[in-house]
């Protein structure tokens, strides 16, 4: 079993090389479910900080030529230390650096999880996929069958994100029904998932799928209990409410609110 | 007629190049107002994200020397491709860089809007400007006769936003009286406008004065709205309470809220 | 004395280079203090930007190859103007390049304050210290020695923020005790008060350390009337209430307030 409680008492070090729309959401999420987070992005440093980490988060939503080495240095340090690491494809598909930066990326490293909207996990399984910009607007493959596809093809745990989440590590499938649709609404979900996701990896490095399924479960519960509290406010108010759910949020919570089923 | 739910309807991609301090803001307004954000600004992927947006924002808020070659080379994508550009020269006058770098985006590149305060748009006019910071300090020229001569000058669509907001293509000219002073007291309310913008006028590019003008309304009465329910809390609620507004927004708020008057 | 009214009157200019975690609440809680915020890190502009700041903020909480250069030409420019300067020495101990700055820093400039955690304050006295990421995990040492030895050493007001906060000159020192834990539950609130003490040595240049003493006080009674207000929402109400506490702060609320004690 994995319990948010272990996170909070292992503060698990969670460290970021990912874009700057959203990197204080992710910050503060990283916080407010337990874990501690570090973002650094230069070449020379990020050797060290992903040493000292218990999981390492790359995100390309703002990708840049000086970042992507670091992200190859700090990706290959963690494989090399056996410090897992995730993967958030934004807006893969959306242009020729970005494609050929996670094709490097998948080439030169071992993600232990690859995290991303549908259209980007068509994208990266090598499926045509159309990307509108960061946001999926791919309905034509079959979720489940797409992270099966990577999680066979790139030996990891892979999430698809969307109205139902879907995680895999190519034997084991979890669906899971957690969220609300307004999350939509807000930039940076996704990113502040996979922030998420590092955190309860940095504490279960052994047990990457369930780290992943409850990681999911708190972040669609943090959607859905600020919706109800704050979302007739509006989406400034629903998205500080997820930081606040997420702070508050207990493996009491978690045990009641999970919606979600094993498909195979 | 300008209308919002169009803007919801389409959910125009508004490709933004701005500065790291108010992106996430600009992100969150633009899908509050009903827009669709994506942030790029490496050299190497600029014209391939233009290309699939439907408006283009560039804000020197943050500039350097690896983001000026990419503005430029995202503003000539759009402009070939009938893409619509708006310029936010966040702190001209303030230095020799960001006055070289205005300078060079208006030769190569022709805007349909540019839009500041009035101490940034006067030293664009050619008049001389004192800048203090990123803040207007320059009280010194009627904003009505500064926006004119940029609108002529540059062919384009001119706003000086202030105590009262100018709007003006150089033939006709609207004056708009929404918005509270408080809304200065929160950094980038102007950046976000500029990406409210982007999202009406990637809506509506056919009729980019009216759809700037409409874009502007909208940005007062949000800031009205979170100002009469979150003002008395402080300025960290009445920021919130904008991007809560301005997801509320619709077109019968619009009608009766907006304060403006053709004067020419 | 040193009061808030005289930084909402001044309303200094503070130029801050700094990490783009944080730079967001960092602009805003300078707007909420009373002065001015000014973000820009490229070499190319950066003296002319501190030429007209009344303060100088260099934080390296995500530095880089393409900012190091710039806060070593920034810092100069503001040593031969007489123009404060305040370190934020975010990590250091953490990596190589973070140590590797800041000596090189110290090495050039002069740092009318030095603001930073315990390790990081102990790493700068020459001591051993052990950074876990960017957060404290030091408590071998005592602050008021370390404070005291980086005071002497580089000539400067250091202060060391934690549960208790230490500010000394090398011959006074105050102990302040404003402030709930819960404050670590936000990321950045120490670069946020480091923007804050720009705003207040912006306004109080010939008296540093008390105009120190004063801005911590002020971030410290800020978070306690946001934990009070807002704590028990979540660390996302936490945070936004932070500002708002700010904003409305007034000299009557510090006189009230302050909790502090000249220790020597």
């Amino acid at each position: 079993m994995i319990y948010n409680k272990k996170v909070r008492e292992l503060k698990p070090l969670v460290h970021c090389i990912t874009n700057y729309v959203t990197v204080n959401d992710v910050a503060n999420i990283i916080l407010a479910c337990g874990g501690s987070p570090i973002m650094a992005d230069d070449l020379k440093e990020v050797s060290e900080i992903t040493s000292i980490s218990q999981a390492l988060v790359i995100n390309i939503g703002t990708l840049n030529q000086r970042t992507i080495p670091a992200m190859l240095q700090a990706g290959k340090t963690a494989n090399e230390k056996g410090i897992p690491v995730i993967l958030d494809p934004v807006g893969v598909g959306a242009s020729t650096l970005r494609n050929e930066t996670v094709s490097k990326l998948l080439t030169h490293l071992h993600f232990q999880v690859i995290r991303g909207n549908l259209s980007e996990l068509s994208y990266i399984a090598g499926l045509e996929a159309s990307t509108r910009g960061v946001d999926s607007a791919n309905e034509v493959y079959d979720p489940i069958q797409v992270a099966q596809m990577v999680a066979s093809q790139y030996h990891c745990v892979a999430a698809i994100t969307g109205a139902v989440d879907i995680v895999t590590d190519g034997k084991h499938t979890t669906q899971i029904k957690n969220g609300v649709p307004q999350m939509s609404m807000i930039t940076g979900t996704g990113c502040m998932l996979s922030g998420v996701i590092g955190a309860y990896i940095g504490a279960y490095p052994m047990d990457i799928y369930h780290a992943v399924v409850k990681a999911i479960i708190s972040m669609g519960l943090a959607g859905e209990i600020s919706n109800q509290k704050n979302g007739h406010l509006g989406t400034g108010s629903l998205h500080i409410g997820i930081i606040d759910a997420m702070s508050l949020i207990n493996d009491e919570l978690l045990e009641k609110g999970g919606k979600f089923n094993e498909i195979n």
